[in-house]
């Protein structure tokens, strides 16, 4: 009996569109995609962005069409784009493209019942390359297509970001578990963290995963917040991470890369208590990340973004003589916007934020990046941190409400 | 005498990093250098991401590093990046690298200055193949490089965003303009529009363009906006443009992309008119916008996040009865909360959006994506839209915000 050794599969990506690599947009579909794969350890080894151009893709395809890869093209499918792809495909593996009649004749319907024409280019929706067959799409018009060329899995998904999705998920899934392309006992966990730096939380972490030697980490750090990704295909991994999340608990939000915005929603949620903020510099920004979770109604009730000192006075409430004697940027003008923040939306909890978030405005007493944040709930004193942040403008802001919520998240622990 | 017939160059971008390849950030260096790249008529033939591992990476380089391209390279420099961006470039042209001497030693001084031990890695921060050149960072400290290798520009620029475009825009431009790399009459232009569908607007402007055979142009629709890029190496480009902008004067809010909400800001701050918002469904994305403009608070008071009905009352004052008859999502309700935030925030304009995003909410007479937006201004009635949006979540409140600032450009541009 010879052991079977798994060899673990790469990926390649190719998007096909003028529109990205002229930088028009960003790539998210190549996120997505590669993301998804890593949960079912297949790592993705390149990713060609390639233009709207026959000639110039294919001359770039054929020269790194390696053997024993997985390929998942996107966009370039349908009437418009000339269908590159299909014809891209076709050439690479050699292949003539034939038309699927029963997909041709839902095209003819659904162009036939709009009064538009069904012409030759429009029925080429329907074609793949011969072996293969088509992709459904649940959620658009375009079909996208499979075909496996001598243990080459090659995919084409459409463009659009959302029928790319789809696809994705309900198609290309279930063909590569079916392929065997997955290690099947390859997993990943996600821990998320906050207020510490990336640098010494990953020599914590360090210390600890040195001890489970299948096990691999990864750490990313976005404004406050760091992820680390764990995988293995080891049932050791299971272990390591509650021993990472029980040594770090103080700074640990949980398992999962669920933004922090959903954490404390969920929280909220749980034990039905009622938030409420006041913005100055994030100008809207807490709320807006807060009312990003679909159903925040049920606990969050809203914001003053009070942009100028008129409206801190006039909507929320702050003594003029606060704002005159410690300044709109000050730990007092930030306690009583919470405090009239919870008064004026009668919740159970409040937060505050005032700072500079520049380019303009620094002093050399309160620089751009000092932002003082309050928290304040029924029946406690006010929590109050007074941050200089590093960045520009958008960074500012967004570090600004990720510490108002990491102090919310605090909050609801400490008080479980 | 021969005429010089002007070959456009093209560009490859090789954007080198795990993070990358693995979609735990979304490729924005590409996006910018092409965009970039292409206001001087350099266009962006492909772009590749590719893995901080030098065999992988240099086996797909190796075939696709054809002769008359610029090559530009992101990441992959750096002590922790085992500078395999060096490494790549070295072998792919043959050239051993060097150090710059007078460099090493502000490196050295950076590093002991700091306590920290100088390392041979640490020495190759200052290392460029024979021949080429090191290029600044002025707001960091790895430097990259630059060499001209029989025709081929090749150019390794740092991973981190903000360092990456200050080398770029202070090393790379001015290197590429003295190679002659550039299109000396090229030139681009954008007009940006609200409120027609992209396929009415590209017929429109079809009409016109295919009067001037030597401009393109390319449409790009995001939420309710379109962005119409204009180029030509043609004097015709100016009249061309002049007379689209004049012939859809009534859905163009000018040249250049600027986003929206520096359009209407700057005509708010020209002005001297204020304003303030009352939003519900778009929970602080309306004011999160307008705030994302440096200088807004010399025209924007602020707004209330009236996300709950009892903050609708309280805060705003909207009557109770509105609330009651109406709803919360209502012609009645947008109004009185446009009539009262001007009152609350004593501005001269203001803007509110209730309306329901989804994904719950939604009834078969108000469904998901029906949003009321209303204007009201010193001494006029209010302005009232009522919209069915498309799109998930994030998209109907994209849109909401798009089609609220469009309200006020429309206003604004009437009350010159």
């Amino acid at each position: 009996l010879i052991e079977e050794i798994f060899v673990l599969k790469t990926a390649r990506i190719i998007t096909i569109g003028d529109e990205l690599v002229r930088g028009e947009i960003v790539n998210s579909n190549a996120a997505f995609i590669a993301k998804e794969l890593e949960r079912y350890g297949i790592r993705v080894s390149a990713v060609f962005m390639l233009p709207d151009h026959y000639e110039e893709s294919f001359s770039i395809l054929e020269r790194v069409f390696d053997e024993g890869e997985i390929f998942i093209f996107t966009g370039g499918l349908g009437g418009t784009q000339d269908d590159i792809t299909r014809r891209i495909v076709s050439s690479l593996i050699r292949k003539k493209l034939v038309v699927d009649e029963q997909k041709e004749l839902v095209l003819r319907d659904w162009y036939e019942s709009r009064g538009r024409n069904f012409e030759e280019a429009d029925r080429m929706q329907a074609a793949f390359p011969e072996g293969g067959r088509l992709l459904e799409n649940r959620v658009g018009l375009a079909y996208g297509f499979y075909i496996n060329c001598n243990g080459r899995l090659i995919f084409s998904l459409p463009g659009v970001p959302h029928e790319m999705k789809s696809m994705f998920l309900d198609e290309v899934i279930p063909i590569l578990r079916n392929e065997g392309a997955f290690d099947p006992g390859f997993r990943t966990a996600v821990l998320t963290f906050i207020d510490l730096p990336e640098y010494i939380l990953d020599r914590m972490i360090q210390g600890i995963v040195s001890r489970y030697p299948e096990v691999h980490y990864g750490t990313r750090a976005s404004n406050g917040i760091v992820r680390v990704k764990f995988d293995s295909s080891s049932d050791s991994l299971l272990s390591c991470v509650r021993e990472v999340e029980g040594q770090i608990h103080e700074y640990c939000i949980g398992q999962g890369d669920r933004p922090i915005e959903e954490v404390v929603g969920n929280m909220l949620a749980e034990r039905k208590l009622t938030l409420s903020a006041a913005e100055s510099c994030t100008g809207g920004l807490l709320a807006k990340r807060i009312t990003d979770v679909p159903g925040s109604s049920s606990y969050f009730l809203g914001s003053v973004v009070s942009y100028s000192n008129e409206a801190k006075e006039r909507v929320l409430g702050v003594e003029r003589n606060t704002l005159m004697v410690h300044g709109a940027v000050s730990e007092e003008t930030a306690v009583e916007m919470a405090i009239r923040a919870k008064r004026t939306f009668a919740s159970d909890i409040s937060l505050s934020i005032t700072g500079i978030a520049g380019p303009g405005g620094g002093t050399e007493e309160k620089p751009v990046g000092r932002v003082y944040i309050c928290l304040f709930a029924e029946g406690d004193k006010p929590v109050l941190t007074c941050n200089d942040f590093l960045g520009d403008r958008e960074a500012i802001r967004i570090r600004s409400v990720n510490k108002a919520l990491s102090m919310l998240f605090r909050y609801l622990r400490e008080k479980k």
